[in-house]
C-alpha cells in the first residue's frame, strides 16, 4: 500500500510541517507513516516580480490570488504526483466550504491522500474553483488569515487515524463523535482533589456500571450541549444503524 | 491600552509561535501589536519523572491529564499576569465545547486577552473544568491530538482582527460573516482564462450595479450552502437588526 501523502500548496512553505513536526504526527512524519509535500506557489508565478495575486474586479479592498497561476501549481503538483494525486481530494480552505467534521476526515483518509490548496489575502479567483473541480471545505464559522492552519488541523485529524499512528484502536473507538455522541468526563490521580472526589461508580470495579455509567454521561452531555448531534444520534438508532 | 496577551499552557511549547510566527499574525507579533506568554505544563509537576497524566479511573485506553498539576499551571500564570488576566476566558479545547465562530472570536478580542489551555491525551480530568470555571471551546466536530492547532486558529483569527493587523478596515466589513452572509465570489486578472470570462457587470464600471450583484451573489451562495446562516440573517432582517 501507497503511504498516505498531503500535498500542501501555500505562499508560507515555512509554517509546515511546523506543530505537526513534533508529538504524535511529528513521530508518525519520521515513521513514513505520512508524507508531506509542500510547494510553494509563488515558483508557478510567470513574471520577474513573482506576482501571484492582483486587485478584485469591481472594486473592493485587499488581493485576490491570481487564478492561472494556482492553476499552473495545482496542474503542476498533481502531474508530478502521478495518476492516483489526480483522483484524490483537491481541497480549497474557506468559510464558504463544507464543514471539516469526523466524517469527512474519513473520507480523506481512505482516499489515500490530498491536495490542499491555502489561500491569502481576499480569496482566490472563483473560476479556479470551477476550473479545477476544488472541493470548499472550511474549519468553520470563522475568518483566517489563510488557509495553512487549516490545513494542519485537518492533517493532524488524518494523521491520528492513519494505522499504527495512535497506539490502541480502543481510543480511537471511545472518543467524542466515534458513535455519533460527546465524550464521557474522565477521572485520574489524585483521587480526591481540592474536596472533590471522583464518583464512586469509577472505583467500584464493576465494569458493568463503569460502562453503563459513561454511556448514561455521554448521553447526558450530547443532549445538554448538542441537541443537533443527539436528534441524528437518536435517529440513526431508530433506524437500527449502529 | 494594554497589549492584547495570548497566555498558552502547553505541553509542547515549540508549536508556539509556529505559523503565527510568519505572515500576518507574526509581523503583527514583531511590531508588538499582540503578545504570545507560551507555558510548558510539565513545568508545574511536581514529582521526579514530571509526570503530568496518569491513567483514568474507571479503567479504559490512554491517558488523563491530572487535575493537580494542570491547577498549579493554570493559578502560576494567572498570578504571574495579574488581576486583568483573571478576568479574561480561560479556555480549554475539547470536541465537546461551545464551537468557535466569529462572535466568540469577537469575545475574545473585546476581553484583551485569554488563557488557552492545550490538553493531549485522552482529555484533563472533569473536576479541572469545574474548579476553574473553564470554558470548554471546540474548532469543529473533529477530533485532534491536542488543543495546539486549536490554540493556532483561535490566535490567527482574533489577532487579525486587532487594530492595525489588516491594512483596511474595509477588508474586515466586507468578508464571510461581517453581516451574516458568506462572501461573493471574487475575480481578478487574467479577464479571460481557460474560456471562462470574468462575469461582465464587474467590468460595468456602474458602482451601483457591481454592488447589488456582490450582494445578490452573497445571498445566492449562504442560501445554497447554508440554509442555517440564511434563516438566521433572514430573521435579523424582519427584527430590522441590520
Amino acid at each position: 500500500m501507497t503511504t498516505w501523502t498531503a500535498r500542501v500548496l501555500t505562499l508560507f512553505p515555512g509554517m509546515f510541517p511546523g506543530p505537526l513536526g513534533q508529538s504524535l504526527a511529528g513521530r508518525a512524519l519520521d515513521e513514513g507513516r505520512w508524507r508531506l509535500e509542500v510547494t510553494d506557489i509563488r515558483s508557478f508565478a510567470t513574471d520577474r516580480h513573482r506576482t501571484v495575486d492582483d486587485t478584485p474586479f469591481g472594486g473592493g479592498p485587499g488581493m485576490v490570488m491570481r487564478p492561472d497561476v494556482l492553476a499552473a501549481a495545482i496542474d503542476g503538483v498533481q502531474a508530478g504526483a502521478g495518476a492516483v494525486a489526480a483522483s484524490q481530494p483537491l481541497v480549497y480552505f474557506s468559510p464558504r466550504g463544507k464543514r471539516l467534521d469526523q466524517a469527512l476526515v474519513g473520507e480523506f483518509v481512505a482516499a489515500g491522500g490530498v491536495t490542499l490548496v491555502c489561500g491569502r489575502f481576499e480569496g482566490v479567483d472563483e473560476r479556479l474553483l470551477e476550473a479545477r473541480s476544488v472541493r470548499e471545505v472550511s474549519l468553520g464559522d470563522f475568518v483566517l488569515s489563510g488557509g495553512e492552519i487549516a490545513a494542519l488541523a485537518l492533517l493532524d485529524a488524518v494523521v491520528r487515524l492513519l494505522p499504527g499512528v495512535v497506539g490502541t484502536a480502543a481510543s480511537l473507538a471511545d472518543e467524542s463523535f466515534a458513535d455519533g455522541l460527546l465524550e464521557y468526563p474522565q477521572y485520574t490521580r489524585p483521587q480526591a482533589w481540592e474536596g472533590r472526589d471522583v464518583p464512586a461508580v469509577l472505583v467500584s470495579g464493576d465494569h458493568g456500571k463503569v460502562a453503563a455509567w459513561r454511556r448514561a454521561e455521554a448521553e447526558r452531555i450530547t443532549k445538554e450541549r448538542r441537541p443537533d448531534l443527539w436528534a441524528a444520534h437518536r435517529e440513526r438508532e431508530l433506524k437500527g444503524d449502529r
